[in-house]
C-alpha cells in the first residue's frame, strides 16, 4: 500500500492512498491526514486497502495534477540514526576524529516540524555553510510503549520513506564538539513522495532493512547508488534504542543515517561530505565542493524489478 | 494574560484564560488550543484580553475543578539552551571535561511530543539512569523567519513559561560524548500550569530575561531559588540562534537551560547534578543521591510582589 499526501492549503496536506505506479490516487473518507490515519492505523487499514484495489482497477486521479508534499509535512518527532558503519568510519578518518565509542547505536533529535516535500525549492541562507544532502531511508511508527525491545519492536513499523536529510557541513562538527547535538547544522529534510507499508517491498524488506539501491543525482550526474542492506543495526533495533526511556508518539519519524558500503569505490556515495572524506583520504584534500544555489538533487529507491516505490525526490537549493 | 490548558481527552486539552490568582478560567470561543492561539494571535488576542477582563470581574469557574495539563501538552519543537554559565562551568570542572568552546549559545533539540502537566506522575524505567529534575524557564514563540537577528527577534516572543527538564544522569555523558547530542537522557519535560504575556512580569522581564527566584524543592526541602536574570544571552539570542538555518514554527518552546547562579552556595541549585558538582568540587566526591521513586519535586517562580506567576509544578517520581 502506497499512501501520499497532497497540498490542499492546510499545514498536514491532504492524505491520499496512491496505485502501485504512483499515477493515480483517491482520498479515503475516514480520515484526512497521514497522522490521522497513524494515530488509528487498525481502523484506517481497511479502507486503504479497498482504495487500493480500487486504483489497481483503474479508478482514481491523476497524481500529475497536484502537487505531492511530505508524506508528514510535520511530524511530533524526528529521531535520525546513523546506523552505516561506513560512513561513520570515513567522516572520522579523514576528520582525524577519534572514533566515536558507543555501545548503542548513534541516534540524534533533529527538527520535526516541516518536512520539504519531493519537488519543493530548498532554501538556505548561505552557500557558506556546506549545503550538503544525505540520502536515507526511514520508518514511521505507531505509539511505542517505553521501554519496547527490539525483539518487539518491529510490529510498530507502520511505513517506510525515502528521505533526504538537508546537512550544513561547515556547522556540523562545531555543533558536535559541544556535545549538544545538531540545531544550525540540520534544518528541515525532504521526503519522496509515498510512504510504502513494508510488504510493498516484498524480500527487500529483511531483518529490519531496506535492501535496495538508493540513487543520488547531483545536477543530473551520478553520484551514488548504495544499498541499505548494510544497517549495523535494524530500525527495529533503532526503534527500540529510541524508545528506551519515552514513549514514542504515533507518527515518529525514524532516520537510517547515510546509506553507506563497505564498496564506496564501485557504489559511490549518498552525501557530498562522505566523498569528500575519501578524497582527503586518497590525497590529502578535497576536490569536490558542496553545493551551489541553482543545485539539484535526485534521489530514488526502486524495487527490485525497476518499479515504483517511493517515487523521487528531484529538487533545486535556492537562496533564502 | 495567562493562559492554561486543561484536560479535555483530547491530545492538545482545552485553551482556557485564567485570572491572575490563577484561580478561575474562561474558555475562549475562537480557538480550543494553544497551538491554534499561537498560529493565529493577532485575531485570538483581543478575546483574550476581553476575557481576562472578565476574569478579574470574578466571571469564571474554579481551576481547583479541573485537570491542569502543560500548556502545550505536546509541542512542533522544543529547544533547550544552556544559558547560564555558573551551571556549565560547575559541571565541567567536576567531571574534568575539557571546556566547551562555543562562539554561539549551547542548545540541543529536545522530545517535543509530550509535556507532563504539572501535577503528573512521571514515569520512569529505573532509578539506576540517574533520574534529575532541571528547573528552568522557557519562552513560547510565533513564527520566526529564518535568519532573522537576536535585535529583531523579542517581538516574537508570545508567552513565557517554567520547566523542568527531566534528565537522566548516568546515560547524559555517554550520548555528550557521541557528538550527536541527548536522546536517551533526555525524556518528556514538565511544565507549570500557567503560560503568561511578558507584560505580566512587569520588569522583571527585561533584556529578554526572567528576573525572577525559581524556588525548588526535593520532597519538600528547599534545594534552590536561583535567579533567572544571570542568563549569559537572553530569549531573544537564543530565538535568533535557532532561527539561523530554520524558520521556526508558531508554538515553538525554547529553554533557558538550568537556571543557575554564581552566589549558589547561597542561593542552592537547580538540579541535583550541580549540587553534586559541588561536593564533588568541595570534598572529592559527590554525597547527595539522584532522585528515588516516590520522591517528589516543587518549583515556582512567584512574581517580585509574591503573587501567583506561571503556578507549581508538583509532582512524583514513579517506576514505569
Amino acid at each position: 500500500m502506497k499512501l501520499a499526501t497532497i497540498e490542499n492549503g492546510t499545514r498536514d496536506g491532504g492524505l491520499v492512498v496512491v496505485s502501485m505506479d504512483g499515477e493515480r490516487y483517491l482520498a479515503p473518507g475516514t480520515v484526512s491526514t497521514l497522522q490521522q490515519a497513524i494515530e488509528c492505523w487498525d481502523e484506517c487499514a481497511a479502507e486503504f486497502q479497498a482504495l487500493s484495489g480500487r486504483l489497481e482497477s483503474g479508478d482514481g486521479a491523476a497524481t500529475g495534477t497536484v502537487k505531492i508534499a511530505a508524506p508528514l509535512p510535520r511530524a511530533w518527532q524526528w529521531l535520525d540514526g546513523s546506523a552505516f558503519d561506513t560512513h561513520g568510519e570515513l567522516m572520522q578518518r579523514a576528520f582525524k576524529m577519534d572514533p566515536i565509542e558507543h555501545d548503542k547505536p548513534l541516534m540524534y533529535q533533529g527538527l520535526s516540524h516541516q518536512f520539504y516535500g519531493p519537488t519543493d525549492d530548498v532554501p538556505f541562507v548561505s552557500e557558506a555553510d556546506g549545503i550538503d544532502f544525505e540520502g536515507e531511508f526511514g520508518v514511521v511508527v505507531d505509539e511505542v510503549p517505553m521501554g519496547t525491545r527490539s525483539k518487539d519492536a518491529m510490529r510498530y513499523i507502520r511505513l517506510l520513506v525515502q528521505i533526504n536529510d538537508w546537512s550544513l557541513r561547515t556547522i556540523a562538527p562545531k555543533e558536535m564538539k559541544t556535545g549538544f547535538g545538531w540545531v544550525q547544522a540540520k534544518p528541515a529534510c525532504s521526503v519522496a513522495p509515498f510512504a510504502v507499508t513494508p510488504d510493498e517491498l516484498g524480500d527487500a524488506w529483511k531483518d529490519g532493512r531496506v535492501n535496495l539501491d538508493l540513487e543520488v543525482r547531483w545536477n543530473d550526474e551520478r553520484f551514488g547508488n548504495a544499498n541499505g542492506g548494510e544497517m549495523s543495526v535494524g530500525f527495529h533495533e533503532l526503534v527500540a534504542h529510541a524508545a528506551a526511556t519515552r514513549t514514542l508518539c504515533a507518527g515518529t519519524i525514524i532516520g537510517s543515517g547515510t546509506v553507506a558500503n563497505a564498496n564506496y569505490r564501485e557504489v559511490g556515495s549518498s552525501c557530498i561530505s562522505e566523498r569528500r572524506s575519501i578524497e582527503m583520504l586518497d590525497a590529502g584534500a578535497p576536490v569536490t565542493p558542496f553545493m551551489s544555489f541553482g543545485d539539484s538533487v535526485f534521489m530514488e529507491a526502486r524495487n527490485k524489478d525497476g518499479s515504483v516505490l517511493f517515487g523521487a525526490i528531484d529538487q533545486r537549493v535556492v537562496e533564502d
